[in-house]
């Protein structure tokens, strides 16, 4: 028997409850073990719920508990869910967690000190919701170098993203639609900003070079400057446009960024639509693989922890393999990485920018004051300097190649 | 040190020595453990390979050198592969395969046998090449009730039919092309009949019931029938055909199959192109989760191999969990199964046809001398009577819900 607390009964801790009931027989057998939920670690009460009886607000009595071996950490947020885990870590109580604020800020110290403890610290939930993507990093791509990941990891913005180009509508008026119907925030700020993608991508990028991404030194751009009228040139070139969570390990330096691109209808990743979520993998014998699903809600996400909760079972005493090290990996600053850029720039600049530039690819979808273009493949502090001189910028997304 | 033996030096056998070559730190670090290849059985010896000196004819070698604990068996066929397999599991040496005829004709035996003897039966490279699925299902996906599987499993077929939607070309031209440029066998039958899609589903099938889904249960109708024509109608209806290898767990009963689809252009296996294979996975909490690369081809299946040998690196001395039984599932006639159909019979029986199916849509791309159309939904049973009852069938195409 397996003895389980959940800290946090929201969204996520409710549903690992749920799960866990639902699927009972299969997860047991898969386990080998029984699961049984002893404790839920939660502020609140919850009177007439089915678990109201195991509610605690007291974390020492789950810390104190010897027969608890396996802490699903649900809260979210840094604090006091650092202190939470690594006290339990110590004692050797392996944690399963969603939350990837925290697995983002220390996961290499927490999985060190797992390691010392002889017990596991996973995250399979904190990118991608119920998507598979940690465990085939760590366990299935072992004979990869795997040299590039893509992901569309924030299902908000994909949702108003997805909005955005099917119906041609502002980014306000699809946000404020998207709050009304509860996929986005009240503040919608980590989404929309993009901090929430750059949290899942310093995550999957440190699984990558198998030493620590800071979540700090990656550039992240938001969705709130993408228009209408952005959409209509990209529909124009046969492209969307998508937040796009991305890192390459390359000859260059290592380069990870967070910023809405243009992708092309033929990219695997232009399909993934709405609330889905998708990660892209680049390895150097396998080519492109990619990992598809919802990326957030109540049960995949809860399903990913549960599947954490199982591996746990099955590795006792053991600590699962996990590349993470606390040194931290020396993130290239963006200026000499290379791509196209779309520009839309004030229609009395165009002899300007069609000097600064040279030859470039006039994109017309019929607006009128201005000037809008594909630029050629050049550095990012190329572009910046040519833009510079054009003057008159209304606009510029990079483009996917 | 692992002492890793490979049988068979055809394309996957050295990709596997390739892959240990090439990404020697990287899967030395993943293993924990210097992985050597020291044998190569084949039948020819290899005079100016650098690895010719490791080749040897007898089977025996490597059975009797209690060094060799790994087996990387990329024969293919059951012949001898089969022997091999049982007589190294038997001395406790783990095997790692991608061969699928092997894995679909005895899996469940030898996974047992690898218990029994505390080694391990691997075989991730069996189905979807280099894509990670039997890891994800076995590992991942630990906290699911999986429901359905639909996978675009033959890169072949797969292929072809690209070729015919792209180009509007008839499926005899394009298979010379394929054959042509070594994406097609000289004796295609394997692929286009579906028997080797029909392999790799029984083998997805098992995993997702813990019994054994044997192969030859499986309704299997390969692509040999679809036209031109055909993918004239797809279009105007904005959908593709392709060969879906599908299974579903359901209230009715256990369905596994082969056959062309039409699906829509919303469905992620839409976009699954070319050489590109996909798995569609349907979980009771997590939904829909899609995996997604290349299906076959020297380095991605070598690369699958190589991750079951770092598996075995990991779990020495230990059986990796598998649920596979050898009881076989219960595989339920189609004659229940629902969905929609297209349909084209001449044009001298619409009147019989509109009789026998009552309310059909009509899909009309000015092919004269036939009528076309889409059912409503019914079970195969009803359609194949209906069918019956209206005469001068052309052809008729299932439909993806």
């Amino acid at each position: 028997m397996i003895q389980i607390a959940v800290l946090g009964y929201g969204t996520v801790g409710s549903g690992v409850v749920e799960v866990i009931e639902t699927n009972k027989t299969d997860i047991n057998k898969k386990a080998a073990e029984d699961l049984s939920v002893k404790y839920i670690l939660d502020l609140r009460d919850f009177p007439g719920d089915p678990y109201a009886h195991k509610v605690v607000h007291d974390y020492n009595v789950i810390l104190n508990d010897p027969e608890v071996t396996v802490i699903c950490e649900t809260m979210g947020g840094t604090k006091p869910a650092y202190d939470f885990t690594k006290q339990a870590l110590l004692q050797g109580k392996s944690v399963c967690t969603s939350n990837k604020e925290l697995v983002a800020a220390h996961g290499p110290e927490l999985i060190r000190i797992a390691k010392e403890n002889h017990c596991n610290y996973l995250f399979e939930a904190s990118v991608g919701g119920g998507i598979p993507i940690i465990r085939p990093l760590n366990y299935s791509l072992t004979a990869e170098k795997i040299d590039g990941i893509t992901g569309i990891l924030n299902g908000t913005t994909n949702y108003i993203l997805t909005k955005m180009d099917k119906e041609g509508a502002g980014f306000e008026e699809v946000l404020k639609e998207a709050q009304e119907k509860g996929y986005a925030e009240r503040n919608p700020e980590a989404d929309v900003e993009g901090y929430d993608a750059c949290r899942k991508i310093a995550i999957l990028s440190s699984l990558m070079s198998g030493k620590n991404v800071r979540y700090e030194d990656i550039y992240t751009e938001g969705i709130t400057k993408i228009t209408a009228a952005d959409f209509k040139y990209a529909k124009q070139m046969d492209k969307s446009i998508k937040l796009l969570a991305m890192s390459r390990d390359t000859e260059k330096g290592f380069f990870a960024m967070v910023a809405p691109f243009m992708i092309s209808r033929e990219h695997p990743l232009y399909s993934v639509n709405g609330v889905f979520n998708a990660v892209y993998v680049h390895g150097n014998m396998l080519g492109d693989s990619m990992y598809y699903g919802r990326g957030a809600g109540k049960l995949p996400t809860a399903s990913a922890v549960v599947s954490d909760v199982v591996d746990c079972a099955r590795h006792q005493g053991k600590t699962i393999m996990c590349f993470w090290d606390e040194e931290n990996v020396d993130v290239t600053d963006l200026s000499s990485a290379e791509r196209k850029f779309f520009v839309r720039v004030r229609d009395d600049q165009r002899e300007a920018a069609m000097a600064a530039f040279g030859s470039l690819v006039e994109v017309n979808v019929g607006i009128v004051k201005e000037f809008a273009f594909m630029t050629q493949v050049m550095s990012e502090k190329e572009f910046n300097e040519k833009i510079e001189k054009a003057g008159g910028c209304l606009n510029r997304i990079r483009i996917m190649a």
